[in-house]
């Protein structure tokens, strides 16, 4: 697997270093960046959280604006933050800003045009991983967060996948993306009319009847523009109580759907996944 | 004086929030970012450090990436980040990144086209401060900080006006712009070409003969690009040991002109300036 450095910064004594790489699932180039915390120096391995963004995002909101360095590298935990779908000028898009390149909702595509590219979520459960694990200093126990879009991937993926994940947290996820106009258009275009199949790809859905679990922690502001249309987290709480699932939801007071919000609480996700990852 | 709020967000238990205001010192229209810490909600006035950004910046580059808000919070300090030049179709401008609208450099121009606007150095020191301290929950006490040209900013203004100042901080800044290339252009632009007009905005002329003092930090990374050629931080530190100038400059080994430099550090800034800074 060969991989190009595009960009190195050092950053809280560790080093934010952005790559390209042919990706095979998704048959273009992909961008990723991932914080090394400085603990790797030393030529210790560190664990993984994989951070998933939201519509519009690539690589680098999270890393410029989240302010996560300085918690990773007090706790020697790496980040890797993937671009938000596949991209390149034979990758199919939409005028959308909530379709199409940077809108891959973590999923597999099965419906033409889509199908030909859109596969994140085979990118970011397997490829990615197998792709930073060979090339990095890290172990291979991971965690995964992410931020609307990004939270509802990270959630999916968890739930999905309960022994791939150590733990799983989210800001202001779509949560219940089968019943949300963002959630309706996407997994339409995506996976085709038959809802059916869309129930894989929904949190909360895959919640209710979860039985291995994946200690899961959701901060969601309650000034947040989305909240009652698109965001749904309601329909979480109330699936992780007929199963008993694992899950700390707050309600945060005055909080929007911006980076500053994540800033705010990005430390007590990072010592939340610190405590469920081993080192 | 009349004042458009843009935008609002919570972060960290206080506010950032944008607006606009019509400028009479640089006959334009202009926007600035304030973030005011959760001390303001009850009642509390708190200081202020002002941020000036560098080339190409505006008021969000270092609220959005510098991750100060979690120290101004637990601090109790106010920040205010204007932005780097006037701005409109009626402004002059010019096609580099480096002279015109996004690149003030903080001086009072007094040569055409740029004399009609380009007034930074009276609009940071004199109008804005006035502005925000009639509207917001601020006291009289005011630092002054920045990056690269707003690094040269801060130190200016604060060896020129050290009764307004309690500290001044600067990261990466243009330290001699008298003999580097940014400063040589923009100084012949803006103040014309008899060199000796320049000294009064040259932080390391200014320093060698400072009789009153402020106390000042600055941080240098040593992988900084732009270090040798447009940075020239041992010209200011030479300055400092003629006139006994109570300046800390660090080297940073490592670290680059970014955000992610400044991110790594601005805890320590905002740290000196609350030492300095009256509660």
């Amino acid at each position: 697997m060969s991989i190009e450095n595009l960009s190195s910064n050092k950053s809280f004594g560790g080093w934010h270093k952005q790559y390209s790489h042919r990706s095979d699932t998704l048959g273009c180039v992909m961008r990723f960046a991932i914080y090394l915390p400085p603990q790797v120096a030393s030529g210790q391995k560190v664990p993984v959280v994989y951070w998933l963004s939201g519509l519009t995002c690539t690589d680098e909101n999270f890393m410029q604006k989240a302010g996560a360095h300085r918690v990773a590298a007090e706790l020697g935990i790496a980040i890797v933050a993937p671009d938000t779908s596949p991209r390149g000028d034979d990758v199919a898009n939409d005028d959308g800003y909530d379709l199409g390149q940077g809108a891959g909702f973590y999923v597999n595509a099965t419906e033409s045009p889509w199908n030909t590219h859109y596969r994140m979520y085979d990118y970011v459960l397997n490829e990615l991983p197998a792709l930073v694990e060979s090339v990095f200093p890290v172990t291979g126990q991971r965690s995964v967060a992410g931020h609307s879009m990004g939270g509802h991937g990270a959630l999916v993926l968890a739930l999905r996948n309960p022994q791939t994940y150590q733990s799983v947290s989210a800001f202001s996820p779509i949560s219940n993306p089968v019943s949300c106009p963002w959630g309706k258009k996407a997994f339409a275009a995506y996976l085709g009319n038959d809802t059916g199949r869309w129930a894989a790809y929904d949190a909360s859905l895959l919640m209710r009847k979860a039985q291995k679990f994946v200690p899961a922690l959701v901060d969601q502001g309650d000034a947040d523009n989305f909240l009652a249309e698109q965001l749904r987290p309601e329909a979480l709480e109330a699936s992780a109580h007929i199963s008993g699932y694992p899950l700390e939801l707050n309600l945060r007071e005055g909080y929007d759907h911006s980076y500053y919000f994540i800033a705010s609480f990005i430390e007590d996700h990072l010592r939340f996944h610190g405590r469920h990852l081993e080192r």
